[in-house]
């Protein structure tokens, strides 16, 4: 791929050389996944250093790129020597790290920004992957109510997502998948165990996968059955459900993180189940399941075209059942589009 | 579990505070997986402070432990006030929240040497998780061995190997799986991808699970069926395998990292192939799955009883082909053990 990130995070930032050694970002600039490296930029170019366990796949996969790739020598100051003036992550970058690089008698400036704007707007060849790692999941998760059974713990129904999402091609998940039968539904973060599952049990999961270093995120919320005990439940579900679409017909471009989360807020408020809503309405995803910008009552900035969201409601009674409905879905031409296709009406196995 | 973790490390530290965010830091003093959250300990006890995404598993989960359970209201200053001195992992702070916690009048301690070596020797309830994890495993690639088939690409291996190891019991994997094919082994970290399976092939697969939020790490090399054109690597895997058995054989209680990477590195220099040994003999596991101990030739610290690490010799040929064998192993009454269990004679399938 041919893509010129680092000469444009280089220009963006606008200091004498550029470090970067936070995974994520690497991934922006390399396009290779590494667990060890460094990019280092100035106005000669962009050089990859990593160990051995990545030159050879390094070297081959960057060749014709912008960055050429070295082995990396310790220590770090090293690459360093000759410049007067690096700039770094801050907020991402340890204490120990940034004093190192004031020992050595460099100015540090801040890189962070120059990254978060540039990764947040999501490029084509980016949307790619992530329209095909929503794809995937929407295919794994169609499959997998085909082959859920009573019986069946919440690790076994986490385990054979997973092993479907891998299977139609994704190279791993975005998190680890979240499975919760009952009454377990009502943790919004439930750690998937072993309860199992019974016929008229509420199922959340909260799943997503990754393609070409990139993450899709959807949750859903069914029923195992329908025992005649969940008007509440089914009461509440059209109402999440109201939340996300009022969300997706009303988002636009220009609006603030803030805005945007109380379309949604509003909604579930006119219903009384605002004190329910526990959590933010959303959060950017891409290289990162959580990422810049934030949906949520504190999100000051505006959201863009090209950014990718998602967009979550979801309600919570402690000890009784919890509702999420999730779709990952970027702006484009001012309007929110779902990159998550699966049907949204109550599913009743 | 009534584990005292955050006491234990409360009186190593010997601090007016200590303040844990780091996650994994976070998972042994609260022996439950978050995403969010600090611990703070202090002379009257220790508290975890969550969101609401966790506040409802972490009271129960945490109830009757040494940790009360608050809901975390920011900023976290407030936390703090009242202490003059606060402890935290200096090594593994953002500069920024360092600069916060100096801002506000406090003296910044270290407390991630107190983790550190807490964390490496481990307790009985650790070894029984890192032993069921290392056992899964085993179990997962004993009968992935029945299932693989020519045309199968690297995905649909890894996909299946995780997948059985999530069925026995796994909570998840400890890395993205590798499993490389032919002359992609000789990539010590390759990244799975779709070349699909040969008659012939050498197979590399390096592979672990958590369970109970401990690592297992294994690495087997094997041939899918003998065309008769492999001697040199039949040749260089019997030495590979005997660096790795010198290595459990001769690892005693006391020697340094450096002395212990230096019994399979010397056995594979008397073969003239120490130099295609590109990477180090070890590293500790536990809740991660890199940690202190390293075993390499820069390690200067001693090995000591109920030390989990892996053994894991390999050579890379490049273009050609790679060999890695590598067990998870602890140190127990002075000597190794090995907590794999899988044959480590060359498998022709």
């Amino acid at each position: 791929m041919s893509f010129t990130n680092a000469s444009k995070i280089f220009k963006l930032v606008g200091a004498e050389a550029v470090l970067t050694e936070a995974s994520d970002l690497r991934r922006y600039l390399t396009g290779i996944s590494t667990s060890f490296g460094y990019v280092v930029s100035d106005k000669k170019g962009n050089t990859f250093y990593t160990d051995a366990r990545y030159l050879e796949s390094a070297t081959k996969a960057l060749n014709g790129s912008e960055l050429s790739v070295k082995e990396f020598k310790a220590p770090l100051e090293d690459l360093l020597s000759g410049y007067k003036e690096i700039a770094v992550p801050v907020g991402r970058t340890l204490y120990t790290d940034y004093r190192k690089l004031v020992s050595a008698g460099l100015e540090v400036k801040d890189s962070l920004p120059a990254f978060t704007s540039a990764m947040a707007v999501k490029e084509s060849y980016e949307l790619d992957c992530i329209r095909r790692a929503c794809n995937i999941a929407d295919r794994a998760f169609e499959a997998l109510l085909e082959l859920i059974k009573e019986g069946m713990s919440e690790n076994d129904v986490g385990a054979l997502l997973e092993y479907l999402m891998r299977k139609f091609g994704a190279s791993g998940t975005s998190f680890d998948t979240i499975v919760a039968f009952g009454e377990n539904s009502s943790v919004p973060h439930h750690e998937t165990g072993t309860r199992k599952l019974k016929f008229g049990d509420i199922v959340l999961i909260d799943f997503g996968c990754k393609y070409g270093g990139y993450c899709s995120d959807c949750t859903r919320t069914l029923l195992f059955g329908d025992d005649g005990g969940h008007e509440d439940f089914k009461s509440a579900y059209g109402k999440v459900l109201e939340a996300h679409m009022q969300a997706k017909e009303k988002i636009t471009c220009g609006m603030t993180g803030k805005q945007a989360d109380a379309v949604a807020r509003d909604c579930l408020k006119n219903y009384g189940l605002d004190k329910y809503f526990t959590h933010s309405l959303g959060h950017g995803i891409g290289i990162n399941v959580h990422e810049f910008p934030y949906i949520s009552p504190k999100g000051g900035d505006k959201l863009l075209n090209g950014m990718v969201f998602s967009d979550e409601p979801g309600v919570y009674f402690e000890g009784k059942f919890g509702i999420r409905i999730e779709d990952t879905v970027m702006l484009e031409k001012g309007r929110t589009v779902s990159l998550t296709d699966s049907d949204k009406k109550l599913i009743i196995l």
